[in-house]
């Protein structure tokens, strides 16, 4: 037995609070941090790899799945459904070993109900709405009705953070990946986290 | 107002773990973390700057403030005393500065005490007795009753670490303060330290 369980980090934010880029910094800079591959319904985007980026299920295997208990949390988005796999992230638990999840505020309440203190959740704001305007504008990719209708969608998840055990506000990309590192580094410390077993000197 | 209020921070450590260096280069690394200037009763030492190092002020005067209840803990360490005034630390709790603190055990408890929730406990530790023991010896400026008084009295002190929030294992001196920067970084993001009115986006 390790000095320690591991710990399930959640990340979540509104969309345009630049979750994904954060996700991605953080487990290339942070030690001893895994991602959490999700399962999904959807189709392979380009440059995705199965197994890597998701494990890519059928509608049949995600409701067999969900039937068997074998998802934490669960959610649908834009016609397909995305699940986070229990059985790696109760072995990371057991093993010591710490798991960085990407997830939204109902599913952040669904891994904290099923996992209570072994789960540090993290909510990321981008400075101000203005600043999330901006971004969802920037890309491009959306008409002024997709983006009124995300824009709305961030203010309601916004309205969580209070259920978050920190807050990062996110208006410099590298300053909010030294605070998330501060984060799972400090949480690593908490003696309320040691085994029981646990005896540094005798 | 601002975003939040201070955080007292508080080190302890048994005499060898290395504390004393600690707190001085956390002090120089860590951002808007500022020390306590404690009270004592003791003459100053060659190189000491009284209001710098420490209030210097007489047994008459360090009654004075006791029985005015001006200092928030203190401690009786060969035949002199020691205190922490009260007002500076909650001056910066108002402001929403954060302040450093470098003290025993039970100094932490009476810290914890009256500012509960304001208070972040860290202990620090050498990696093991074993090294404790040798620090001791490498200072050799105590005869081995001395010596063995300090080993005994650490032993106490080290074993009120479960009442703190943080445990740092001192075996790497640039490391530990890394780590004490981070459980600062950190403990500023929580949520719950934001203060009622705060409103990121509206």
């Amino acid at each position: 037995m390790g000095m320690r369980r591991g710990i399930i980090f959640v990340l979540s934010a509104p969309s345009g609070a630049g979750k994904t880029t954060l996700t991605r910094e953080a487990i290339e800079r942070i030690a001893d941090l895994e991602p959490s591959v999700s399962i999904t319904t959807r189709a392979p985007r380009k440059g995705e790899t199965g197994g890597v980026d998701y494990h890519f299920v059928s509608d049949d295997e995600f409701r067999r799945l969900v039937a068997n208990h074998e998802l934490a949390e669960t959610a649908a988005v834009f016609d397909a459904w995305y699940g986070t796999p229990r059985q790696p992230l109760e072995r990371a638990l057991v093993e010591g070993r710490d798991v960085l999840l990407d997830i939204d505020v109902n599913g952040a309440r669904e891994i904290a109900r099923l996992y209570g203190h072994d789960v540090v959740r993290v909510f990321v704001m981008p400075p101000s709405f203005a600043e999330l305007e901006a971004r969802l504008r920037k890309r491009g990719t959306e008409d002024e009705a997709a983006v009124k209708r995300r824009l709305e969608q961030a203010r309601a998840e916004y309205s969580a953070y209070p259920e978050y055990d920190y807050l990062i506000i996110n208006s410099d990309r590298a300053a909010a990946v030294e605070k998330l590192k501060a984060v799972v580094e400090a949480e690593r410390l908490k003696v309320d986290r040691l085994s029981k077993g646990f005896a540094p000197w005798n």
